[in-house]
């Protein structure tokens, strides 16, 4: 049982948290480079572990992202102007350069050096597979860079959305780790919602369902099985890289998918969305379909990362699409329905009431890990998930001969490898 | 005077508070009949006493009240599907019966017996005059079922809506009960708001009124006292049933209104609205009147039950109206103008700032009455209003001589009596 | 820097704080003139210094300001009738007089003298210069009328308009005195957006400023100065009276502006704004663009004290006006400028995190002055600002030449004289 204490601590990641500290050690997908798309662009507010921050690309096209708020007397400089190499304050010009330091004060003379002592929290960025990642723990801990199969292949390879969610990242986090939920919340879309029909799709409607948790050097991988063809099994193998990455297990000639569940604050969380193929570009008619929400991708409003089908129109509920078996609980879409149901538990769930059965084994595996990294982290411990070697695993559906382990059987079909197709049923 | 201390006492009725407990031991009603109209119909989100719960009629038409939330992960059950007997979670597909026991866990071996051992809290229900009552306190100590009489006419004689008022109830009751205000903030509704014109309205615009409350086994009748011909007076007696229930003086031919005020969380509530007539049924003009906001009842936003006049649209306050003396406080229709009036109040209104007078007694009695009711229930005593016998009363309106006990004298008007017309001028 | 301490001290004027007891030491402007025009027009609610208030003015044209709840149970008077000289309670029909006296409960006999004992709190209002203000402190205490310029001035001389802001009062005011941000939050306006083109607008363009903060008998003048002609300097020169009123240094031909910014509760305050010319009529140009949203003044939501142009709809944020230089931070319009730079800042600034220079020179002298008044008023004496005498000045843009003591030379210009033209370059 999980108590109190112990969901605050595995809830919370403001600075000075536990988990907020064991977060700060890794490199966190911050915004899609596309937000702040060209040098001198409008600068963008991120909202990131609690922080308020400010983004930006300078006219030589580097990243920054700090304090949202001017050193001098607190203005917002998402109404700055992103000139010269550096974001200027609209109330007297101070100037800050993509480090966050001072490099102009106008009502001070240059020689004073006045502005060489303002210096805003700023944080180190990265662009890697379209998106700006970003460190924001102690400078001399900054680990390797991210190394996911999706940041690594060509760009025509990949997409990559984000949706906001109105609850805590934790609770989002351990629907992607929790198969068991797909033959109920997600058993109307099975094969609908996929993009290319697969046997294995037609496998997964099994409901006679046994799980196995391996835990890894950077997370877990969670094995589900299924009866196949007489003396086999259908596995679907799901990854959860620590502190928050997950890789859905594909099916048929479909492509990779995966998530980030990342902390905006303690009640809410932005859901980023991958697509990859390791091996082949998407297609047109691939990137037609997620473009328009499809897959595990969902429209958006215009303007704004919330979903169209959201908490204040109830989910555009269904209940006749509900009855008719359209789908399982009245919402549509997967990914959607993943954000109903995780909302609806609150925006922060009381862990202490529930009642966990066998298949909440890769839930409460993670919980204990998180917990655990978070001490090691006080301890002075380099936590699991760091080492990019860590990152370089897959998901995969795979039928496997009975009586075999599956994580050593498949153990080609997890690891990702340059210019070679996923395993996928 | 009401000291902060008492003021919290008498408003708050969430779990453990006094007032909650004393709540808890009477049957309330909890939603119309007509919003779980089906078996295997959509279930529906109640908040009742600062309780989260969900409703729902399973495949026989038994009806459920219980937690909101599922005992697994916390989902809330609203998502869930309805259907053989149960309200299936849609996340991992656990159900539960009626009474709140889990009856399915599909992940667990039935043999393990492993659903026995997960109950909901959950609230016995019954059905009665269009309405689901439920009672939440101690098994044992469930009282008989409520007899008022508009729970008992033919469905023909009864008209039932409700509404939302957000404030806390007892400012929204203790205007059902303050017979005073009607002279004022009604004024120029009397005549044109009844559905059929009265001698009694009439007389209820003279302003030389005198009151007497008059303490019952179930709660209070209040009389005001108006001049009427030569030697007689003409009275409006008004009804509290303990702990909310409240019967308005009825005019002339019409018929009888009454309201039950309960508590959502201590800043809202729901205002019942009741009318029947004790011998007939009512007449289409009246269902059409009263079904379009007339009488007690008020027009709702389509699929909500907040009146389309309210708080945040300033209650379409017709400041033209109310100088032109249509209405006494520029707000349309009786009802919004109590709704308007109390929740100006605030949410609780703080009640060590009154200044009360001897046409506060109805109100006054009422707060000590159910401060008394609280401390009795903890000292292990019966509260009044639980026996049925106590609701079997009616409001009147009455011309009386005279020098007489008008509670006397009008004791077979104030008495409810099947196939016995009710008492009004 | 500030400590906390000090910034909870100068930003909190609620009932019973220091610089609450030190505003109340003051003629505040409570709302115009214009919001209850006529004798027994509609009562207006008002929020001053965190406390609610209802103003209304009687049958007899006398101005009421008082509490806006009803003194028997808490109902908000905003439902009430103004008429036969008193503001009547919708509920029970309690009235009171402009004074907050009540002066009739129906109830009671008028022999009992019941409605002698209840009086709500109320302050004594005056109208000057098309606004009502009102004194909020002791009776005995009350200072003499307010005596600004744009109170004198004939009616067909001043243009005033409010609007509300969604922050601190302080924050609003410490952009009213700070002249180093027009060179940058507002360098594209300062020659479209004042009324009549000036050669003073040219000058100001210049970045080479020198800032002079003089301490005055009633506030502050703060001097900024630019380079002229040969051997002159440019300067303009603000007022600011205490505790919240500020004067804005002229362009050519163009009328005086002024503010107050007078706080609703501690997130947020009105912007009051005042346009005047000592010596002519404002012309019917000036006055159309103004009733427009120029100049100082800004368009409203109809029915509202609330600008367009506001948080929600983030300032209608114009990128592509601000890269192409048509506005510093993208949002149109001078006052709207100040009030999304100063709203961006959070509802209360933490001055704590601030990093000041010698451009803050006026900012900081202001905040010891409002705190040490407020500690002498706790000691029994007089704030400054309160004698009429020290509300005679003017703002002014003059030319004078180097070396002169700015403030002795600029005396004439800084004095308001009637009949005498202002000076402004």
């Amino acid at each position: 049982m999980t108590t109190r204490e112990q969901n605050d601590l595995i809830t919370q990641t403001g600075p000075g948290t536990p988990m907020g500290d064991l977060f700060r050690r890794y490199w966190i997908p911050a915004l899609l480079s596309e937000e702040i798309a060209e040098p001198d662009c409008p600068p963008v507010r991120v909202k990131l572990l609690s922080e308020r921050l400010i983004a930006f690309r300078d006219t030589q096209g580097r990243v920054g992202l700090m304090d949202e708020f001017c050193a001098h007397r607190g203005v917002s400089l998402w109404f700055g102007r992103n000139e010269e190499n550096g974001l200027r304050c609209p109330y007297h010009g101070w100037k800050y350069d993509t480090a966050g330091q001072c490099i102009d004060v106008p009502s001070e003379p240059v020689e004073s050096g006045f502005c060489n002592k303002i210096k805003l929290t700023s944080y180190p960025c990265v662009e890697l597979g379209d998106v700006i990642w970003t460190y924001m723990g102690p400078p001399e801990l900054k680990p390797p860079l991210p190394a996911f199969e999706w940041v690594q292949v060509a760009k025509q390879s990949r997409f990559v959305t984000k949706r906001t969610q109105e609850c805590n990242w934790l609770q989002a986090m351990e629907g992607g780790i929790d198969s068991a939920h797909v033959s109920f919340l997600h058993r109307y879309e099975l094969k609908s919602d996929s993009l290319h029909v697969s046997k294995g799709a037609e496998l997964t409607a099994k409901t006679d369902v046994a799980f196995e948790v391996i835990e890894t050097p950077g997370g877990m991988v969670i094995g589900v099985r299924r009866p196949a063809d007489e003396g086999q099994h259908y596995w679907r193998i799901t990854q959860w890289v620590m502190p928050f990455h997950t890789m859905i297990p594909p099916y048929g000639d479909n492509a990779l998918n995966g998530h980030a569940f990342v902390p905006t604050d303690d009640e809410n969380c932005i859901s980023w969305c991958f697509t990859h193929h390791p091996t082949c570009a998407l297609t047109d008619y691939e990137l037609h379909v997620m473009s328009n929400g499809g897959g595990i991708h969902v429209s958006l409003i215009p303007g704004s990362f919330r979903p169209v089908i959201n908490k204040d129109n109830d989910y555009l509920m269904d209940r006749a699409a509900q009855k008719a078996n359209k789908t399982y609980c009245g919402v549509k879409t997967i990914a959607m329905q993943d954000s109903a149901i995780q909302e609806s538990m609150g925006p922060i769930q009381d862990r202490s009431k529930e009642n966990l059965t066998s298949t909440d084994n890769g839930v409460i595996m993670a919980r204990v890990r998180l917990r655990k990294a978070a001490v090691a982290v006080r301890q002075g411990k380099q936590p699991d998930g760091i080492d990019p070697a860590t990152h370089a695993v897959r998901s995969a559906s795979i039928v496997l001969p009975q009586d075999v382990n599956f994580y050593e059987a498949a153990a080609d079909a997890l690891r990702a490898k340059e210019g070679v197709e996923h395993t996928s049923v």
